[in-house]
């Protein structure tokens, strides 16, 4: 096999997701080429880079923003982009038409060991690898956006993925200083997802008998829960929360929460009426034309944090 | 109404849940006392509070701890302890029978405007308070412990709670610096433990199924979701994950989240099994014996968050 040195990395849909990603090889000192199909994105991305980098030169989170701009530079063509990549990060349109396509295209371009990890969040890989002479090294490498601020990395192989190339793009991404985690098969909303989900349908719930409204939901986590999840998991706060460990702690709480769960069969989350109220109560909190501005916050708040959590863990 | 100037607060219960709520009160500037029926508990107090007070200024979370410590007196019986107290916050032992003998006793002791909190984190109030004057006057305000780092507080009243005294309790908490919710009703679990307790769930059927490990789910939570959950919540983390807020959110993802909660019906966590796995995967990665040493890395990463958060919101 070919060694990944003086190879670099191909990163194929230049959106929020693939600029993050870029960043995200480029800061580790990875060598970085990028590609989308629109000439307007990729015209736009230099710019769209630099105010990036500036933000986390401002938060302490890189050196200079210059040498890691320098790393990233724009392909003309998809295959100039993954020519001599040894690993193509593949960040297009959620649509499995539109992602087969593009691996039809990738099968006869990329070299003979790349890898191609895709940053699906909903489609699993075997939707648009099928019967592709690459399928064996296309697997989904799920991040959270943006990926330079939070490092999670769900990697989730088809069933005819090689397990080596698995290995690979762990290694891959625990180089550049991602935290991925292996998923041994594909599973509908992978592992993010699916804990997410279940924790707003309880939420949804909760609000539509009135026990509270979505501000106090929000409390409950941001003021208690998340406080704990943002440093330790779920299993090791239980772990740390009775004297004899997670054992101890199931043993003494397992009946409470086997009770919860049994009164949730019915309940039919995400209904239309449900999600007006919320809107209502949420755009009374927040005005639409007040999003983007919050959105700036919750980045900021995001860096801060990250930059916060690399002084904690060195 | 008598104002609560010149009035103190009474904690009874000096466990390490009473002593965290001595904190947050005497931080703020109450007067408080505290009582236990345990003279050995009410004797290691001021030790325990003063090591806990230094953590907490070493975090820059409070100025001098002197002052603080000096308005929290030990007083020698619960009569003592409640006499001229605006508010009383329990914190004894999570058991019906015992909590129903303590506030019976209470019922001839507190002052005629006297409010009741009770640190429950499971019981509802209705079923030790049932028949007593006080009962009225009488809520769950459970704490995320230490309440003192981690400031939401759930406000759970009875049936035949006044709904003054929601008001009241929630002013008080807002006053001292904790972050009141609202639950309108009561609610097996909570608010809190319920949203806790369909993470699990679904996070030990992934675990159960070998989608993965354990450490991986929580890598997932706490290098992804938890991040943004430390400063917001879920609903407006989704609100601003569309460019439409959470009505387009919920557009654009009910549907697989739907699908997700329809496979949930009759999974059996926390079973016997399931947990002997997790006990020793958990084992394998935190030896029993360093339990008490994680616990405190997690207190110390808990005050340097609360520290972050305090310079993130000011």
């Amino acid at each position: 096999m070919t060694t990944s040195q003086n190879r670099h990395i191909a990163i194929v849909g230049a959106g929020l997701v693939g600029m993050g990603w870029a960043i995200v090889f480029a800061r580790a000192g990875c060598e970085v080429c990028v590609y989308d199909a629109s000439p307007e994105l990729l015209a736009g991305l230099p710019d769209k880079l630099a105010g990036s980098l500036a933000d986390l030169h401002e938060f302490g989170l890189i050196d200079a923003p210059e040498p890691i701009a320098a790393r990233i530079r724009i392909a003309t063509s998809l295959a100039e982009a993954v020519r001599n990549a040894s690993y193509v990060q593949e960040s297009i349109l959620e649509r499995v038409n539109v992602k087969q396509a593009l691996y039809r295209e990738l099968d006869g371009l990329i070299d003979d060991d790349a890898i191609v990890g895709s940053s699906s969040s909903g489609i699993p890989s075997s939707e648009f690898t099928e019967g592709l002479s690459i399928a064996p090294r296309c697997l989904v490498a799920h991040p959270v956006n943006p990926p330079y601020l939070m490092p999670v990395v769900e990697l989730v192989p088809a069933e005819w993925t090689h397990p080596e190339v698995l290995d690979r793009a762990h290694a891959l991404m625990t180089q550049v200083g991602q935290h991925p985690i292996r998923v041994s098969r594909e599973v509908q909303g992978f592992i993010l997802n699916r804990l997410q989900g279940v924790l707003l349908r309880e939420a949804w719930a909760l609000y539509d008998e009135g026990y509270c409204s979505l501000a106090d939901i929000d409390t409950t986590i941001s003021k208690g829960l998340g406080m704990r999840w943002s440093f330790m998991g779920p299993f090791e706060t239980i772990d740390l929360n009775a004297p004899g460990g997670i054992a101890d702690y199931a043993h003494r709480l397992g009946g409470l929460y086997r009770d919860i769960a049994a009164e949730r069969t019915d309940f039919a989350s995400w209904s239309d009426a449900l999600i007006q109220r919320a809107e209502y109560e949420r755009r009374a909190a927040l005005p639409l034309e007040n999003l983007g501005e919050r959105s700036k916050w919750r980045d900021r708040r995001l860096m801060a944090l990250a930059a916060h959590q690399n002084e904690q863990e060195t």
